[in-house]
């Protein structure tokens, strides 16, 4: 019988496939062509069934799929470390929002996005969700490095300019839908930043035009305890049953954050099929609390995971996410078997594609699906022996023990190597800004 | 002027001297002659009064202190993730227990404690202290690597064989004591597991025996709720509070986990000056709660940290610990403030000297203390751009950034490389092992 020819042979490793029967395949390997899955399975059968143009080794290593962080603000990586340690009011008011406005140009995004971009495929991240400003840098540095992402302008609109200002974010939309409309790698997300920093109207009009135009619609939501205290002072509800008010939740809503949640609000959420972002180190790092993912869990929300950004984290490591999403979990809710490794899997694959709504594209190694796929090694002491290959991802590996990044077939990252880009130009240019930044940040007083 | 010989110059780094000041030297170095720091300083001071049989080059990293892992049970590793999520009940009784009665013996503690020190060596650590069986293949095994330690053998004695098991322990440990008597690196301590699994008459012997011989007494002590609440039932008191009456508490006394404490226990240690090990990813895990570790600073009580073993953490990795330790504190506290990297840092260092009693001899780099340094890379993305040290290496750094680990003068690790001993083989032994205890280990039901 004649094979059938293939692009990428991924094989000598444990496949973990993350489908729907969580299938793992010793001795596994995965045929790849046209950016696609067509075959996963053993790795005699793949090689009986598939000829290959290249050949890539995993050395007894797993491979898997490409993490998913659904809540980033990738250029704020310059800002990474920048004021740690202090109250979340001084950190946004006197560094953050101030550096914001003095710093963040087309240039320095762009900069500081390649960056973000890079240190994701090095730690195996394939997708990311990013709100920020200049989101057209963005998908321009995610398209040089090679990744998939769902980007968007931050929209913050409020008072007298708030119009002016919705006007001109609908516009940079349209663009970017106009720019990526043939991208196989970049999407579009509409993005009100939260529901204190829009007004009702423009929570509003971004929930009619992103359904127009089937944008995701990404907010923040409930993420400090200021943030609920006033909407229970001012409306007498929670932020969560504001936007339900508003009309504004519906299976295309992905809120990031979700901290301060009432059990009538898991209701909501669950009704409308909203779907969440868990950013567990941020909101450990910034003292704003603990998200029920447990409740969520067991009422069947998609819970997906997200780094947020590395001014507040201070890395994009899913890895590292993942076992804080799980212990955090555990001693929060005073049992360990109260969340398992293989839900903090899922939730980084899997669940974080149904966030985006694309699991029919990415987040399980299925044929048919995208070929975003990771290779991560196992040749450590700290890896050293294995008897669980969830528990030695979530709790042994991080993102330095990713020896390969795919995405849509093409291989963005190989042994700790970035493929599309000079990775030491990239981190000159980033010092070179860091180094005005230094000189335009206030003195640390606080 | 003529120069001094010494045998090492570490240059070309930043040097974070943990010294009482907190010192910071950019563009410094650190000269190292006889196993002991000669020189801390500017790099052209330490070139203008040093020569140097050899130079390491720091490219532009971070030199700083050995990090000090205050609670292991190194062996364990061979265990790392059989049973994860399960309740901590059945973890012990169904999993480790029956696994250790099994499967741990001479070999496979020798075994399981070089894969840890290889481990360690790879992640920046230069001390622990550990409490296990066979404690004399612990102390063979980090003489081999290269690693400092304070090595003592667990004592489990209640009922009726408890005096001949203390006898057989004390013997074990004026054996250890012999053997290591002249080793730069191993020290011994007496380790009583803990005051539910050692009689009153045990814990007060072993209490005489390490005084009369001038060694740390090493204790779990408050780790879970039931500990709490059963001492509270049968006793009337805390945990602590039991100590404290049998008067075994003092200034030599490290007691691990302390997550169930009183207010009242606080002013105890402080009274008796006994030391904590504090080990937020273990009592994360198994679900046990979180140590009131701002309190006990608040408190001036001496806070070290621990990874615990490798069974319930899954690695030995002290940078994911510090990363832990202070957003655990500060989502505790609820305010980013409450606990500084800088804090995390000296926990991991200089505290942790202070807890083993070994504040004079390391922790800090500083003239006359003994070598034990590491270096700790800058050069990635996930490190760049760098604005405040000891923000990058609690929240940004893990342990795989770590490029050179020195012990005593001598290098153990270089370029991720184990210096004095076959990683390959290390790693084959431990498979091996792991391979007979994954046939011996119960199905996963629970």
């Amino acid at each position: 019988m004649k094979r059938i020819r293939s692009d990428l042979i991924i094989e000598n490793g444990t496949v973990l496939t993350v489908d729907e029967n969580d299938s793992i395949i010793e001795r596994g390997a995965i045929a790849i062509s046209d950016g696609k899955i067509v075959g996963v399975d053993r790795e005699d059968a793949i090689n009986g069934k598939f000829s290959a143009a290249k050949r890539l080794d995993a050395k007894g290593g797993i491979i898997m799929p490409g993490l998913i962080n659904t809540h980033t603000h990738l250029a704020m990586s310059l800002l990474r470390g920048i004021a740690d340690d202090v109250s979340l009011d001084s950190w946004l008011k006197n560094y953050i929002f101030p550096l914001e406005e003095q710093f963040m140009n087309k240039d320095s995004v762009y900069v500081g996005s390649l960056l973000s971009c890079a240190e994701m495929a090095l730690s195996g991240t394939t997708t990311f969700c990013d709100m920020y400003f200049f989101e057209k840098e963005v998908g321009r540095a995610a398209e040089k490095i090679g990744m998939r992402a769902v980007i968007g302008e931050g929209i913050v609109a409020s008072g007298k300019n708030e119009e002016q200002i919705w006007q001109k974010k609908k516009e940079l939309t349209t663009e970017l839908m106009k720019k990526f409309n043939r991208s196989e790698l970049i999407s579009i997300g509409v993005k009100p930043h939260s529901p204190y920093t829009c007004s009702r109207k423009i929570l509003q009009e971004a929930k009619k035009f992103s359904k127009e135009n089937g944008l995701l619609y990404v907010i923040h939501l409930a993420e400090t305890e200021k943030e609920f205290s006033d909407f229970k002072k001012s409306a007498e509800m929670t932020p969560t049953q504001y936007l339900e008010k508003l009309d504004v939740l519906d299976n295309s809503t992905l809120a990031a954050h979700c901290v301060w949640m009432e059990d009538g609000d898991l209701d909501i959420f669950k009704k409308h099929e909203v779907k969440i972002s868990h950013c567990p180190q941020s909101n450990m790092k910034l003292g704003s609390g603990v998200a029920p993912i447990v409740k969520f869990l067991r009422e069947g929300i998609v819970v997906s995971l997200g780094t947020d950004g590395a001014a507040s984290n201070n890395t994009l490591d899913m890895f590292s996410e993942m076992k804080t999403a799980a212990l955090l979990a555990k001693v929060n809710n005073h049992e360990p078997q109260a969340f398992s490794a293989k839900e903090a899997v899922r939730m980084a694959t899997i669940k974080g594609a149904e966030a985006l709504r694309k699991e029919n594209e990415i987040g399980s190694l299925e044929v048919d699906k995208k070929a975003d796929v990771i290779v991560v090694g196992l040749d450590k002491p700290h890896l050293t022996p294995i008897y669980d290959y969830y528990s030695h991802l979530v709790y042994c590996a991080n993102g330095s023990d990713v020896k390969t990044s795919i995405v849509n077939g093409g291989v963005v990252m190989s042994d700790r190597k970035i493929k599309n880009a000079d990775l030491a130009d990239i981190i000159k240019k980033a010092n070179f800004i860091a180094t005005k930044i230094k000189k335009g940040a206030p003195a640390r007083t606080t």
